[in-house]
């Protein structure tokens, strides 16, 4: 695998930033959202299990609904593409059977994975039905990072979102019926000329202050 | 800010997996690792806030000590580096005011953030000590994604690590006297040559069962 150099690595990452106005005239192109979508498919999971599904809004009447939903933040109806990432509420025995049946499909092995599938179905048995959904939900903070780093190296811009009404996205999306909700946004498209955010330095805490060698 | 082709960031992701075996002879350039530690500082997080900090264990003998309780993955102790991504307990009115602090430090306009202070700090008094927790570790879900693919962008392997004690991890690295409690686990490194993981197909479901248009 080539890498890239650390400077490019850095160039993107600290070009990236949480865009707060989209410029609605710029549009990401097939390949680069095609790509886009590839990396959250590939983004990994807790044992791979991949509890959730992503979903793009391309109606622009359904993401103008969605505005007054989240704080009036146009980025959702403004942005090139609305990704709205959402996990799953039915993590369980069956969700699990349908990884295994996933991964002997892919690697063969048919009937070996049995002490595999009663592992993540006790795993997820002895946790409770809040703690399940937190677990479920915090794996799709990876989606978002896989794909907000992943923008930054395609220089296309995003903006994670987490100010919106989680009900009634479910509702306009028709979620609940498929058994997810809606975890975090990330709208993507090209930075507006106008947004003054754009050109402002990053605020971080000190190096010292994040990071400790032990 | 040029942007990489999409067949080089899919290669990357692509050749990405969960390293199971590292080979301990093959450490991580200072360049590089100084990189991925910028990853992590740079990573987004909810308002900015920056709820974490990230510990690197280099210290051998704590790091062969937490395999037994890390489930016995020998990652930990075999990986090139060891970092701990660890979440602060303690969100509330100082934190706010000290990334206020830091904000106007970076960007200056001393004295004009109230509102902006106020509002984060009604949105984290909002939720109970709970919530408050599960949020603050969502964000780390977004370093360790930023932190994953940055490495795979090196050439560099990983392995996410949900799989481990949390309390022993906050005893022996003495996190709980800075209120910060363990969140995961990324050994970083080169995969050993025996790894039979490496070559294996990447288990995902159907794109169509991941992904909808709406």
């Amino acid at each position: 695998m080539p890498p890239i150099s650390t400077d490019h690595l850095l160039e993107a990452l600290n070009w990236r930033y949480a865009t707060k106005q989209f410029d609605p005239e710029k549009k990401i192109s097939e390949e680069n959202w095609a790509a886009l979508e590839d990396s959250l498919v590939l983004t990994p999971s807790s044992f791979g299990l991949q509890p959730w599904e992503f979903v793009i809004v391309k109606n622009q009447e359904i993401r103008e609904s969605l505005v007054e939903h989240s704080w009036g933040q146009r980025q959702v109806a403004d942005a090139s593409h609305l990704l709205v990432i959402t996990f799953r509420t039915d993590m369980g025995d069956e969700q699990v059977d349908r990884f295994i049946s996933s991964t002997e499909a892919t690697r063969g092995g048919e009937g070996t994975h049995g002490p595999y599938r009663d592992m993540m179905a006790g795993f997820i048995e002895r946790m409770d039905m809040a703690q399940t959904m937190n677990w479920a939900k915090m794996q799709t903070y990876i989606a978002l990072g896989q794909f907000m780093t992943s923008a930054a190296m395609l220089a296309i811009d995003a903006c994670p979102m987490e100010g919106f009404v989680a009900e009634k996205y479910d509702e306009i999306l028709g979620l609940k019926e498929k058994n997810l909700t809606a975890s975090v946004l990330c709208p993507a498209g090209y930075r507006s000329a106008d947004d003054k955010y754009a050109s402002l330095p990053k605020v971080r805490f000190e190096r010292n202050e994040l990071i400790t060698v032990i």
